[in-house]
């Protein structure tokens, strides 16, 4: 098979999903960088020929197919793998969490990190901040309460749901959110970065 | 099998999804109503008994299972039925629609529709009218391109892919957008309606 290319923003969580998993699966791939702060996603080649929503990350797997959708492209790769589980219960759990984590808590976790920590808030946003802040730690309390008697969010092992929600909130505190109230998350997020492939945020292919 | 119950509310797009897949796949169901507006999901027994994010719909097929999340559930369904499809390429198709319909499609058309036709317009939505209304246009943008030369989102044939796009694009002029500005979108509409199965947003089984 043909080196994957992965186009990605390394500060992305989105895109850290995709690089934790190709890591955990021992599958090679390229990484060619696109600074979203710069706009370097909303060119003419870019909506063109990788993603025409304009955004990271974007898989290119050859063959002239290119993934969006950071918890599509973890579905994708994960399929008959230890990731994605064959029970019909476990993937439709997997499912919920996905959905979940783009719908509740990456609009409010990742939101925040990236107003706080990446771009700056924007004019409009700053209003927002404290329904966002309310928002983001429901969606975590959710977390917490599953996380409180299970070392996983979906049955007894780690899969794409953990790494789906490991990549921002990992990072929830770079949004301004106190982590301290959410002892069994600390706890997950310290088991999840044992994976002997574990590689930080800031990793990129040589 | 026991008889599934969706609890819904039958204004919602999200909770209109399932209504068409159950339909369509000749599942009978029975349909319990909770309203949003009168915070009817937020109860302490919703959110301990139904769906701890308190929101509809939620799928209770019996034997202990509540499925949440709209497109989450609409996969559970979907599985090992031509509404989503086997060969591996479609299906991450299929994947991506989903989650950008829950991410760039959702949180504008469908927010503007509710502000304007379901909920009234919270005072935090005014200021970001103009610029959820621009991004209600780039994602319907995106399907008008896709459908200008095929029939439906993914592949040949309708799929799940399409009910979760069509639930909230059947309605976007109620929040306030121009769809005459999309044509293959609107053919694309039409097309949906003539499953023999289709019924209006607003039904319910007897």
């Amino acid at each position: 098979m043909k080196t994957m290319i992965l186009h990605d923003f390394l500060p992305s969580g989105n895109g850290y999903k995709i690089r934790l998993l190709l890591r955990f699966l021992g599958q090679e791939f390229s990484l060619v960088e696109h600074d979203i702060t710069r706009g370097e996603t909303r060119t003419e080649d870019y909506l063109k020929n990788i993603n025409p929503v304009g955004r990271i990350p974007a898989l290119d797997v050859g063959d002239g197919h290119v993934l969006a959708e950071s918890n599509a492209i973890l579905l994708f790769l994960a399929e008959g793998t230890k990731w994605l589980p064959a029970d019909k219960w476990a993937r439709a759990a997997v499912y919920q969490w996905l959905f979940f984590e783009q719908y509740e808590h990456e609009p409010n976790v990742a939101v925040l990190r990236a107003w706080m920590s990446v771009k700056g808030t924007p004019d409009y946003g700053k209003p927002l901040i404290p329904m966002k802040r309310e928002a983001a730690y429901n969606a975590l309390s959710i977390m917490e309460d599953r996380l409180k008697d299970h070392d996983w969010l979906v049955g007894d092992d780690c899969t794409i749901a953990d790494i789906a929600l490991y990549a921002y909130t990992h990072v929830a505190d770079e949004g301004g959110l106190d982590m301290v109230r959410f002892p069994a998350i600390g706890r997950w997020l310290a088991r999840f970065a044992q994976h002997p492939a574990y590689v930080p945020i800031s990793w990129k292919p040589v």
